[in-house]
């Protein structure tokens, strides 16, 4: 059997199942980090690990001090995700014989860059050579409060459903978003969000994560869905296609109803990021459907990155 | 420039310069394991992190339950060389479209056996497609007393320099070695050792590596390095070869001259794990010597291994 018949989620469950888990563990395999016993009673450790390589997430030719970004900035997108704070990260390097020293350089300049703008510190790394592409897989330390982690597994019927940003920006976004840290400590800090998941493998597919592990259904509004402007005037086929590429890197949470208007009026003004609801969670946990401009319901498109397809 | 001109530890001082360091630091690239602000007030986090790459570091027939037990295998190793004891690890795994769930599966079971060894739960990873090799990146989090940390650069004139086992073990080993956790342990709790570095370069470069550190020399006797069996009667030349290839992962160690005896016959004993002294930290930080079997003193081999030579 080839690893493409099981893809990645049926590997990393794989994983779960076979590797212990054990002391000090509050959430091992399957959320946007795992989240451990503090360094205080009334905090978690979080660790997120992430890995992006050349011609499967990158292009060499996309510029260095992106691609070095990237490599941290899709960990502290999942740091986001729980409600945390970074604090350390380290970072390992695959370097293909041939690259310059310059190239380097600026490589750890676009993870410095961005290290600096969330004050966490790179404490730690290794170099090897890998044979034929660039790889980077960098883990992050963060940390949260107990009563501000907000796991995947939370949602509740009658729940609002929301996202960050505009979804459907496309490959520039890929390479140069900003993750949602500020917003994720301003929701864990402010409001009470019931689930909470980085968009990474699109906005369907990630909801679907957020109900198989809440156990809920959902139901989104299409023209509720924040779209970013190049796709105005495209096509319902086009726009569908967009929200399923993934790596928007938005915040995509539930929320109680009585406190969306709270939220409404005050989260762009707080971290300058807009916030948009566009549906509900459910009781029914099989259900997921989209509600379209024409009234007509659907069921979510079957879309999502899977890296091993 | 070619990162060739700079080699493997050029790149990571560029990293170490580049990078920003901040909150909570004890202390960051430049040790076994980054060392930081621990869970109570007397104790520290530790951090390591170390990737395996096919056709660099191992071959894939040579068994994908050895190549996943050795990508968490190096990073126990780290942590033990700090004195410290492993709490939890994350994976990073490359995998080239085509292997099969079999191969995976097994390879997990590598790191599963190794983790529920030494008791620390594997909390989280990513996998992903990577073009042409495997590729293992694993990073360990632990934990040590504060008075029981052991840095590198701790080393002072007078100290007796000790390794763990035998070294010069060659190819099999480098697969199927048990991480010195529990020696580690051993020498943090009853000790005093003022420097440790686990042998990964190969004992001259690792030891040179202490020198730096601690701003110290050292000299070495031939004839008192504990050789592998495999390495009896064979030529001078071809020892000193064996001793530089790395990748023994026993522990190397500074310790103060009157805790000696006590080590000498209790360690064995106490771990299983034999030991021996090699040789002595001196003053003069820029003599590095060996005695022959002859009496006759030269510099250290130019050994060790170069990632990117």
């Amino acid at each position: 059997m080839k690893i493409e018949s099981i893809g990645e989620f049926g590997l990393i469950e794989e994983l779960a199942r076979l590797l212990p888990e054990g002391k000090d563990v509050i959430k091992g395999i399957g959320d946007d980090a795992a989240v451990l016993a503090g360094r205080r009673r009334d905090s978690y450790l979080l660790v997120a690990t992430d890995s992006i390589a050349e011609n499967v997430h990158f292009r060499r030719s996309s510029g260095a001090y992106w691609i070095g970004r990237k490599g941290l900035a899709v960990n502290l997108s999942d740091i986001a995700a729980m409600g945390g704070s970074p604090l350390w990260a380290v970072v390992n390097l695959g370097i293909p014989s041939g690259i310059s020293v310059r190239y380097c350089r600026q490589l750890y300049r676009g993870m410095a860059e961005l290290a600096e703008e969330f004050e966490l510190s790179v404490v730690g790394g290794d170099t090897f050579r890998s044979p034929d592409g660039i790889v980077i897989s960098v883990t992050v330390i963060g940390e949260v409060e107990r009563k501000r982690c907000v796991f995947r597994d939370g949602a509740r019927p009658g729940d609002v459903i929301c996202v960050t940003g505009k979804l459907g920006e496309g490959r520039g976004k890929h390479l140069k978003f900003t993750p949602r840290i500020k917003e994720g400590r301003y929701l864990g800090e402010s409001f009470s969000p019931s689930a909470m998941i980085d968009i990474s493998d699109g906005l369907f597919a990630d909801l679907g994560h957020i109900c198989r592990a809440s156990g809920v259904g959902a139901v989104i509004g299409e023209s509720a869905i924040p779209l970013a402007a190049r796709l105005r005037g495209k096509s319902e086929k086009v726009k569908l296609r967009a929200l399923g590429d993934g790596e928007e890197f938005e915040l995509l949470f539930s929320l109680p109803e009585n406190e969306i208007s709270n939220l409404l009026s005050s989260f762009s003004a707080e971290t300058g990021t807009t916030v948009t609801p566009i549906g509900k969670i459910i009781d029914d946990q099989g259900r997921r459907e989209l509600v379209g401009r024409d009234g007509k319901v659907k069921p979510f498109p079957e879309t999502g990155y899977n890296h091993f397809s």
